[in-house]
């Protein structure tokens, strides 16, 4: 239990202790509690037949993690008025059904829902669950708080959920309670960061529902139903590669086999002496789709997924009846039948995959984007809700700033002079925001409204963390006002003093400059940082765009700009005063500059239509011709001859390819000054952007406000921003996979099949969760965005996201509503705000830029603030590193695990190739890391922080291609200096003290 | 245990070994074993609290048997497309449910659900449950098969699933299986024959749901929902005396407070870690409530019905907030809410009631009509299918014929030369169709052919009880032809055989005279009766109206019309040889004549239009003014000012007060021979009568046949005959409750609050089971009807009978199918024929001809054909009794019990004082009954034959009148001579055996 341990500089004998607890805190079990004899797991699975067609049913429910309504409703079955739906009642109903006959199996997956149902048991209850898990009749798979999206998460919330959800497991159930399969049933669309991380999770296998109606067809006659998925390009095989299976109804049962409560199926009528006796009816029409279906599987094993939606409320119903399916099919074997229908759970189902011993398809893309019939592109919810995507973005920046001043500031974070608080509730917040019905957009308003609701929760807890951290950091006990609303100019404090400081917390492992832009009410300011010196600022006069969308929520005239320094893992304090006869504010102009620049980049404009024509990086000396506008799809209706879908929440489905232009020209205004140069432009009352150069700045920013779309003409829009580029992308382009590894993407085409395209818009489009690019062999224009979003290249030289939505019509995915936001503030409709980064580079030294750009749009400083003047004992600056990380590395996890220990997540953050400088492996000392911790000791884990990563064995499955795989030697394990090779990340429980 | 047994000449020493016996098979207990100590019932009841509202929630499911979906699909929960509705679940669950808490309790109402269920069980469940029972925690109320309807079942029928139900709960349960609370929380009305039944059977009490919306306004401002009903004019009181609760909101629970899986309302959310915590505001709603319906009680205990139809198939749904209810509500007491909760049933909350000792009103007429608004009265259904509502009340006949004959044939009759069957599928078809969706009419359209189906299903098991029985009384083993469709003239072997003996089977315990009438094609026959004597007979043409409705399925062109005579309880046979020299039939007259007569009636007619004009009592002298017509009611489609309340199978609610005339004339044609004399009249292609004067007739007989229902118009139609007489009614008139005693009626009135008329015509209909009548000082005319009709006297001196309805829309009731009766052979609408009886007699006498008449409707001739010649030796007539029973005394009940006891039921089948003659107490000696079976013992019953008469005690009631109940003293109970006073039934356990 000491392998993989790192030996520390501490006195010998006390190492192994602190491992042994930590290991017992991670599996949980108690410290010298002999493990009981179990036979969970694999080991616990039906004896199949070897001779026979084995099909393998699985009784599971689908839990969702609020969509018609909130989590909680969903929890305790309220609002059965909207969808009749109460995880209490399964779990109760489940369990009571599992005890009635031992052979009945039955899967959970979301403990989110888990969670809440245990803390409610007795403990006797509790005692019977742990012994239905023990004997593998309850399985969990997946085991993540949610069943995450795929297409609109960021890789370091989905690893958060996971992590929270499979802890929660580990320390309740241990090593029966550790999911073998990760199950993504529901999903609209498979990313392939997420078989990246479930293979580094330790996942046997993966098992999903949903993609291309075109692409299941053609794996159905090749019967390549169950591959193996090689989800990295960096990773080196098989740390990525994950067998994937995918469902043969999607998650439901097999037609005319449905005995949930929810269904209308017949049940078996076995009593001859009541009328309709169906015993040999059901068995027919069983035998002849396990029949059917065995002809599309590869094996002699097929599964059937026996539940859905909520199933199991009334877990008797399902199994009454599936107890004799069994009993009347298997009987049927004496006259010769060779069907053999079993309990069964995906691993079991798996392990029988694995024991075929076959070899499987090779794939090495994603399953992006998911279409159900050929004009059904479920392509409008990567953009759908932008407003929510962006507050989750938001919050997870938010949270890692919470956990991160959670270890630094040590126990008085959680109860110090601001009170008791810890992360939890953002991390649950954060957590439930991941489902695939959340950030995806594609909830119920009301729903929308509740996570955004958790998440500000969630803030409001962390806000004391954070106040109480960086009271403890800096010495000042000083109230610390937060403001929220500083991207529409909101904030009391900075709009009515006339002296206040802003402490700016950077939550990267590297330095960071960053613009601060304040709403003010002054003319002048001075600003000076930590040493006291005076800093470059400039006051310029709040946009109309601005005044318009803040609607009477703030009043400030001004804004305060200046370029913030923050040092690593750390905060930096910048006091700021009104000037009583300081230089007036920067003044507009009216008519449109023909360039802006800084030392970076020069843009220019067309002094015709006000609009980008040129970007030029003036260190590259690369140009490229660049125009950008506004344009908006007609979403159809559905009142289409060549199908009724309509857009919606989950569908994109324009009426035209051709987007309407929403001006030819921009009404601009102008600032220009030596802190910052911005072209204020107009399109339409309700499009305007912002094109903003900083000073020090490589990226150009493109700050865009859309809304409320009018509807007043009955059309529903779905707007979008076109850049126009001289670059020949010849049908190229890259868009990213939850914000890590980019896939590259031609247009009307699929690596895996011969794709018939039947929407030459909505088929082009790809989740961008981070970054797209497009580029040719000298130019890369990479779009760095601050949420996730959908976009296409449909002309050449041309990268077009999708900003904002509003649809009249339900897409009849079951949501039930038209995605039609609005609110108390905005009744007319929502009004969006975003970010663009604009970044021009040679190809191959793009990713130099837009990697440590994207994480500073992920990870964004935390600006807390007080008034009047600071204590003179107050420390203005700290930082938690010893030094900031190499330029490879991102410190993506720094938590409180327990009292002493916490979790570290070092990310190499370069792809394999993709850089000359940064794709090299790199190598970073742990002991050497942190200013104030003391590392006691530690051990690694695999990602999801449930195993300890010396222990983590997974099935070898073989590809087609016929290659061995590899078994990687990792470096000495007991050495603290770790290295890290392209796209890895590496996690670690390490037991650490304040210095 | 020997009180109440009868003596009788046996050796002296066996008398109390075979009482013995009968008394464990009745009681469930198998001789000699100790009965357990046991609990249940009222001793297993929660305490209370004297100075609090004690809320009496009572868990419960109301499970039709049969309604929108067959009996069989909703024990299985089969078409769950049409109904959400699984018995087999709900016991399932409930009994889960129950075991995990002790303080749960739960009541189970329909022995046909539980009976199918309870024989699925495993002996350990069945264990099990046998505990709940002990302890109370499961409690059986009402009992019987089913929940009768009461508006148009017949007594005899009422008794019979009753015994059933409840004979099953006493040999599987003992004592504690006996309900001591009737529950009729559905049915449309409450009949006071069903009260007096229910004291009769030992009932302590009677809850139910529907009452007039006036009647409950008033009630509950007097406080008089619970009452003290006395149902009977003749029985001494308190043998018909029915303590009455009437339920708060119908069955239901009370608003927002329903849990089960198919409400919506909010379930406890007592997690304050949660969204939407919400117990203080569910207590504070409870206690409104609690404290608002007290106001409406009399006593500090109030009852809650915590269930609805089909509900508790997720038990844990219910109790899991119930639990959480009564331990938030209860914990209020310590800050001093004076309310106390606890699980209960309607015995224990009964029995609180009784403890109150207070006084309660008295009522002694019925509950029906019962409206729930001023334009929805529920007396269509009084009518609705009349098909099915005749094809039930002869289905009855012939159960009681098949049960009478499997006692006199012995055990050959059940293992016989025509097969092994018995009557239990009869039973079982009959008991089903009298629940309150049966033959009420308001099932769904293959609801009633499922009903119609189990009773002809019933009928073929009978036919070979029938057939074996008759084959050993007559030593002919002749195959035995049956013609159930003598009503419209087809039977294949009278139709084509040249010789046949026709066997009459008389059910009654008194000589029946009975019109035989055969389809035959030949013009002449030789009838002779079993002496060889040569009969009366006649051969009519057979009538163009039956021609019509026959729609090919015979062709004869005569019928051979005699008069049968039949011994009681017993058969003759009739021979019948083709002449083929004899007179031709009779030929038919085109004109109407002036009169027909025999030598009791005569009637006239008016030339001009065809239509009766008086009718004449030959022995009376009497005659009064009598003209019949049909006449159509439009059913209200719902598109009308004062309401939106359609006609439908529930509901009946005419357009206009007014009825169409269907014509003012009829086309006539006559056959006068010395057998019969007919009249036949049509009024339109749909609607025709023969008015029938059959030789030693008494009574008047008119042959309705109405049908298909023209609905070209969009019009819907309520066809009803209506009797305008001479007759000085003074708006009074009168109708059976059940087919046993007799109501008074008058127009736009109740007898116990100030009716507001709202329905003229629907407002003043009532169900007529048997019989109803008009009368004045000197004449009284009887209408006595072959099934349940709806009728009503709008006009002094008239009276209408509601006979066939065809609907085009919906009434809202739940049903969701407008009543529209159409099958393969009527496919352009249901063609309906039917018969009343008239007789016209002094109002003292009038009782002596209308029950017997009544009663030889109910219970048929049974008749059988067998071909060809008889076996010499073949018995030709037969009688079970050893003389005809008194006029007075109706065999109710003969059927075989187990192997060597029959139950006997007799009953004083007038009412007190309605005939000089026969309404004194009459006396029977149970030894010198039966002709061929000797009594070796007996022991009296209740009239549910589920306990001893002797040990039966009942709670006592005062009434608000402050008489004391009489404690009647019986007659000497080991006499064999029983007493019958009228309207008395006693019930019998014989020890048989075959002399």
């Amino acid at each position: 239990m000491t392998r993989g341990s790192l030996s520390c500089n501490m006195a010998a004998g006390s190492l192994p202790v602190a491992l042994l607890v930590l290991l017992s805190r991670v599996s949980g079990f108690p410290l010298g509690q002999e493990e009981p004899k179990l036979t969970c797991g694999y080991e616990s699975c039906h004896a199949t037949k070897p001779n026979m067609l084995n099909v393998h049913l699985v009784p599971h429910t689908h839990d969702d993690v609020g969509w018609l309504k909130t989590v909680d409703q969903y929890y305790y079955g309220d609002r059965n008025d909207i969808q009749h739906a109460g995880v209490q009642y399964i779990l109760d109903s489940v369990v009571d059904q599992l005890l009635k006959n031992p052979d009945r199996r039955f899967i959970y997956v979301e403990t989110a829902f888990f969670y809440r149902w245990w803390k409610q048991q007795s403990p006797s209850m509790q005692q019977t669950v742990k012994e239905l898990v023990n004997e593998g009749r309850l399985e969990f798979v997946n085991g993540g708080w949610c069943m995450s999206d795929e297409a609109t998460t960021h890789y370091s919330a989905v690893i958060d959920q996971m992590t929270m959800g499979l802890r929660f497991l580990n320390e309740t159930f241990g090593p029966c309670g550790r999911p073998r399969v990760a199950w993504h049933i529901d999903p609209f669309g498979h990313a392939r960061e997420h078989a990246s991380m479930f293979a580094q999770m330790g996942y046997d296998g993966f098992f999903f529902g949903r993609l291309d109606y075109q692409d299941r067809t053609r794996r159905q006659s090749a019967r390549e139903q169950e591959l193996l998925w090689r989800a990295s390009d960096s990773l080196e095989p098989p740390m990525a590669d994950l067998f994937t299976g995918i469902l043969p109804n999607g998650y439901n049962p097999p037609e005319g086999f449905c005995w949930d409560q929810s269904c209308d199926d017949p049940p078996i009528r076995d009593d001859p002496d009541l009328e309709d006796y169906n015993v040999d009816d059901v068995v027919r029409r069983f035998l002849a789709i396990a029949n059917h279906q065995a002809k599309v599987y590869k094996t002699n094993h097929i599964i059937m997924t026996m539940g859905s939606d909520f199933q199991y409320e009334n877990a008797n119903l399902w199994y009454k009846n599936l107890d004799k399916l069994i009993r009347y099919v298997n009987a049927q074997q004496a006259d010769g039948v060779g069907v053999n229908v079993l309990y069964s759970t995906p691993s079991c189902y798996l392990q029988e995959l694995h024991r075929a011993n076959l070899t499987w398809a090779l794939k090495t893309d994603d399953f992006f984007p998911y279409a159900d019939a050929a004009h059904d592109y479920w392509t409008g919810y990567f953009t759908s809700r932008p407003a929510l995507k962006r507050y989750e973005r938001i919050s997870n920046s938010n949270l890692q700033t919470c956990n991160q001043l959670e270890v630094l500031g040590g126990p008085v974070s959680r109860n110090g002079p601001f009170g008791k608080a810890d992360s939890q509730t953002m991390k649950e917040a954060m957590a439930v925001a991941q489902h695939h019905d959340a950030v995806s957009g594609t909830e119920k308003q009301h729903v929308a409204n509740d996570y955004a609701r958790r998440l500000a929760s969630g803030w409001q807890h962390c806000q004391v963390v954070v106040s109480n951290s960086l009271s403890a950091l800096s010495g000042s006990s000083a109230e610390r006002i937060y403001c929220d609303r500083l991207n529409i100019s909101v904030c009391p404090l900075t709009e009515s003093s006339e002296k206040f400081s802003v402490h700016v917390y950077n939550p990267l492992a590297r330095p960071v400059t960053w613009p601060v832009r304040l709403p003010v009410n002054g003319s002048s300011y001075d600003v000076s940082d930590a040493e006291g010196r005076s800093v470059d600022c400039q006051v310029v006069p709040v946009s109309a765009q601005t005044a318009a969308v803040r609607r009477s929520r703030g009043f400030a005239v001004n804004e305060l700009v200046f370029q913030a320094q923050a040092p690593p893992l750390g905060f930096t304090t910048y006091s700021v005063s009104l000037l009583r006869d300081g230089p007036p504010p920067a003044s507009t102009q009216r008519r449109v500059p023909a360039a802006i620049q800084n030392q970076f980049l020069r843009v220019t404009f067309d002094p015709d239509t006000g609009l980008l024509s040129s970007l030029t990086n003036l260190e590259t000396k690369r140009t490229i011709k660049l125009t950008q506008n506004f344009y908006w799809y007609n979403a159809s209706d559905g009142h289409n001859s060549e199908s009724d879908q309509p857009s919606g929440a989950y569908i994109f489905r324009p009426n035209s390819s051709t987007p309407f232009i929403i001006s030819k020209t921009a009404k601009t205004e102008s600032v220009q000054t030596p802190v910052l140069q911005e072209v204020r432009q107009w399109f339409a009352p309700w499009v305007s952007q912002v094109v903003r150069l900083h000073r020090d700045s490589r990226a150009l920013e493109l700050e865009w406000t859309v809304g409320p779309l009018p509807i007043s003409d009955d059309l529903g829009k779905e707007v979008i921003t076109r850049l126009d580029t001289s670059i020949k992308t010849s049908e190229y382009f890259y868009t990213d996979s939850n914000g890590r590894e980019v896939l590259q993407r031609k247009k009307d085409f699929r690596p895996t099949w011969k794709l018939r395209q039947s929407e030459p818009i909505a088929g082009n489009y790809y989740p961008i969760n981070s970054r797209a690019f497009i580029k040719d062999d000298v130019d890369q224009l990479t779009v760095v965005t601050d949420r996730s979003q959908g976009g296409g290249s449909i002309q050449n030289g041309s990268l077009e996201i999708m900003l904002h939505r509003r649809l009249l019509h339900d897409d009849v995915r079951g949501v039930a509503e038209p995605l039609n936001e609005t609110s108390s503030v905005f009744p007319d409709g929502l009004v969006v705000r975003g970010r663009l980064l604009l970044s021009l580079d040679r190809p191959p030294s793009a990713a130099d830029a837009h990697r440590p750009l994207a994480q500073q749009v992920v990870l964004q400083p935390t600006l807390t603030f007080t008034d009047g003047d600071l204590h003179p004992d107050t420390r203005l600056e700290f930082s938690g590193l010893q030094a900031a990380l190499p330029p490879a590395v991102h410190l993506l996890t720094l938590t409180q695990w327990d009292e002493d220990s916490v979790l570290l997540r070092l990310e190499h953050q370069f792809q394999s190739g993709e850089s000359k400088r940064n794709s090299g492996p790199v190598t970073v000392n742990l002991q050497k890391l942190f200013s104030t911790l003391e590392v006691l000791g530690g051990s690694e884990l695999n990602l999801s922080a449930n195993q300890w990563k010396d222990e983590m064995t997974r099935f070898h499955w073989t590809p087609q291609t016929g290659e061995e795989p590899l078994l990687k030697t990792l470096g000495d394990p007991s050495a603290w200096e770790v290295t890290l090779r392209p796209m890895e990340i590496r996690t670690f429980l390490l037991r650490v003290r304040l210095r």
